[in-house]
């Protein structure tokens, strides 16, 4: 059965993967793609490796959007519950790939970004779109808040771990290394070749949005407080995430345990894997894949877990695809890539 | 029509292209995958982009391949010549990705590879893979010579435009930069991230096989001698091939001119396009396609001809899939990626 | 002897080189340092890795420049010929490292900047500070021209060639792989780490203003016309410029006799070196050196030159010093590297 | 002064590093290179950067060399101890860059390599050389074990603030990213440019030889136990450390008592500086200098450091020739760079 989607924010490097990801999967037809500073310019301008294609993008304006079943919002922060809030009111599903409705309430978005939220109210009753956790809410749900790129690979090792008790709930570190795609394509001195490229440095430290949202993420699952400490790095690649995730564990625990909680959390899930040995990034670039290692270094009581993704993909384009799917109905895994890219 | 395939050489970077384009491919099943050093291996070791698969490598030895509608041989050279004969032998179609069966005769086998040809009968009787240039040789044979990575990127802008007449048969320069996978897998101080990063240098100068095999093929097309010189530049990157081609044209020849050539030849080829802007290697990577634009400097009286191809997929892999689908009855394009991947 | 120098536009790529080449030179002396934007700001914010400096960045003014021996402009394209004037006519030798003065007559700078000169009696007056050709000049002059990066890579290995009349004048064919240094520091979309990075690309096809620089260079040398085509292609690295270059030559010109003119010609050079294989840029990056190879296609006739430089040091702020070291009557090679930088 | 020096292990990435330093510093003359597999190759083909210099290479056999004032060995794991006594029994100075005299006794030597150390005796009487921490030490000895890379970047945040008992000396980790020249020049599936290219991944988990020789250079700062856990990862450019290290505070103490402690105990140190915001590696690649920044999350009790230093120089090379100067009687910065290399 065939659904017709928007995208907006089409012209970024999410909104392409959404582009690109809606073309090959079975179920979906593109039926109107929406850009701001782009409107108006051929996609093939913005997206030259789509370059095949015809299509012209149009505004983000939400009333020049046709009847769609299901309109996924690439959009900067603070942009995107305007056109969320009119598109629901006209019946249209909506994934916002931002981070307008990721909190869980208005005093969490408050000490995230600083400002109070437009539409409080709403917070309430997102879905946060991890499928792998909160596939039900997400089945059930019009509105999905898909999430950040950083909290998919710290909260998928973490909260089987954490809701069966495993591990301590404070004193969490979430040391990750992202791509640069992960900060979009907007001009900032920054995102230079010169000031990316063999380089890497820590940003935002113990200052990222994305550190409440891991904890607003893993309180929903194991239904108290959770605190972790987070340092984003930018390293010299296009995409991929790599976590390195350390947590305090009690003497009685062990590596098998930890596997064990994992896998039995994934034992349905397609796109989430534990492995035996560290994963690289290269093994899930292009593809929705997330892959988890374990270790436990029993002299000090901490459990070392990696998680490795596509930022790109099970980081944002891949994930909404994968909502979209449990939203509409379809395969959970239908159009969705588990091949990577390699070399 | 589903056609049951093997894959010899599936270790390597293009064997492992051929892999994950079969197992995306509507019409073909993977039957059996072939490696050398690495047989008895798991897929998922070799290639753990593909690590959600549970195959296992088998030996390259052709009596080891179950009955299958094809083969693809991505062996080093000299290697597929014996495999290829004893399975066209049983009735198998073979498509050789490696340098055994390019050459149209043996003298230029002898100048091309410094050795005879071990069975120089067979010379005249393989297709030379190019689907845009010699389809109905190859939708009508068993045995088909995927072309090399360099020599696609420069017979695709040349060979309509010597056909028309429009440039000098000789003194044309074939100027290229690849990716490092073109190189191969191999253990090589060459190959180190330590000698490849940020680096870019010329390698076999006025010796590389690829030149010989530029001109057999411009020669198949043309019906007369094309002379060809040509430089191979290492990058810094994993995949693409950029050609920058010149050529010498008469006074009276424009750019209009080259690119009707161009149009009118490539006009109902999927993959083929010619553009009005240099193309970036980025914008095909990931995709079948071939990017071409054309310059004019009338003060000199030279065309410059850019190409931009993937050296795995139009150079290696996925021309060696639109082949399979000629030789197999198939859509030219079932199975090909149009999208490339960006960022 | 120390002479006190300034140095103008010193916030971009170039401007920090001379900042550190002066730094360690034992007879140079820093006296002022000028910016842009930049202006106020302290030295070690726009040059991180010169950190441990307490400078701080005047303005472009050239009424701010205290009374110093010479002055390096590093600025944009139109913008140094003012203050060079008002400079020179404090008696302060200038290096303009921008384009201003580089062209021989009006009507050769029109041609490249499409603009009429603002000053055009002085283009006949100014030295081109390529100081292996034009070192005479370069020593007795108060203004020189330091040239571009590609031209110096192009002019090196084509000049003494040209001169001994052992290559054909026109047909010359100059295809240049630059690191994105070369680009400069501005916010240009082309010029993020996503649109550079794993990719490669020709720009400014025919079009090029380095084009009818080489050419006002070669003809200096050789007196007589000499046409060249250009094509520059921007590669994923930071540093280092290769140009593969062909010419035609006579059959009774041969490698050797191509060798011979290149090593009379550098003979006392201590910066450019001809070797017997290809070289690659990472031999040159961080040095001031230039390594050319000669190779020979006896069958079309065609001579092969490779020339590597880096860019920033051979192809601009080494050179400058070079030329500074010859106008101020030190050693010509005094406080520049020999050394590059390997990993 | 002037001081002979050799060379050992002069082919690896180390040993290139330490003949361009050994090069430029005012009193150090190299009187001998030595290599294993590359002996009697000129070192230009090993160092094309270095291809200036006709020097060639002889054996790492310690009777090969000359009486000279100190002797540098940059040699495998295992290799240096022998030569090493061989070479203080002639009256020769030794700095090792390998690992064979890190640690302080037999146990940890055990622990760290898996085998027995073939000389216990000696392990307490070599100095670890990092000269900011034990340079009384260093100055008085003539034998230097200087350190490990990731041990650098990781005890020069941390020793002054565990003296000054300000952070927990236990649960302290390590989290450290560098590129791949830290990995050597061996021929490694794992260095190829296809593996490291576009990937991060973490190695030795919880299994690294430096986290023992972490604790063994923090406990002979503070006088007690430390415990660190540590977690390397390869990330993919040529040079360059960024270790982000978490430790835990008690709530009175802030990050104006962590920077107080650490300008304090460098306020001395020419190459150490503590800075305002977070170290990006590629302002250090080329220095031997080490950048440091300190962040507090109060809420968690977390202090956080960052360190950035270029593994080659303040990590290997640059830093072994800085104990030099310490063993030598020169000063401490002599010969060594401030500058570093962007872009």
């Amino acid at each position: 059965m065939t659904h017709s989607i928007a995208i907006l924010g089409a012209s970024g490097y999410a909104g392409g993967e959404l582009v690109r990801l809606a073309d090959e999967h079975p179920d979906l037809e593109v039926a109107y793609l929406g850009a701001h500073s782009s409107a108006g310019r051929p996609l093939a301008d913005v997206h030259p490796h789509l370059r095949f294609s015809q299509r012209v993008l149009g505004s983000n304006d939400p009333e020049m959007i046709p009847d769609v079943d299901l309109a996924f919002l690439a959009l900067p922060h603070g942009s995107s519950w305007e056109p969320a809030l009119a598109l629901l009111d006209r019946g249209v599903r909506v994934i916002d790939l931002g981070s307008d409705f990721r909190m869980d309430n208005p005093d969490r978005y408050l000490e995230a970004y600083g400002t109070p939220h437009p539409a409080p109210e709403q917070l309430g009753s997102w879905a946060y779109g991890i499928p792998e956790l909160f596939g039900d809410q997400i089945a059930g749900s019009d509105r999905v808040a898909s999430p950040g790129c950083y909290p998919t690979s710290a909260v998928l090792p973490l909260a089987p771990v954490l809701a069966a008790d495993l591990i301590a709930a404070n004193g969490i570190i979430v040391d990750s290394a992202s791509g640069a795609s992960g900060a979009g394509r907007g001009l900032d001195a920054g995102l230079l070749f010169g000031a990316v490229d063999e380089s890497v440095k820590a940003y935002k430290v113990l200052e990222h949005r994305h550190q409440p949202e891991m904890e607003r993420a893993l309180e929903a699952v194991v239904g108290s407080a959770v605190q972790v400490v987070f340092t984003p790095h930018l390293v010299p690649m296009q995409r991929g995430i790599l976590s390195t995730i350390y947590a305090r564990v009690s003497d009685d625990v062990g590596r098998d345990d930890l596997v064990a909680a994992l896998e039995k959390a994934y034992s349905g899930a397609p796109f989430v894997e534990v492995i035996d040995r560290p994963p690289e990034t290269r093994w899930v670039v292009g593809s929705n894949r997330a892959l988890i290692s374990v270790h436990v270094d029993g002299r000090s009581g901490t459990a070392v877990f990696l998680c490795a993704i596509d930022n790109l993909l099970k980081g944002a384009a891949g994930q909404a695809v994968q909502n979209a799917n449990l939203m509409l109905g379809a395969d959970e895994a239908a159009g969705l890539p588990f091949a990577g890219w390699m070399p």
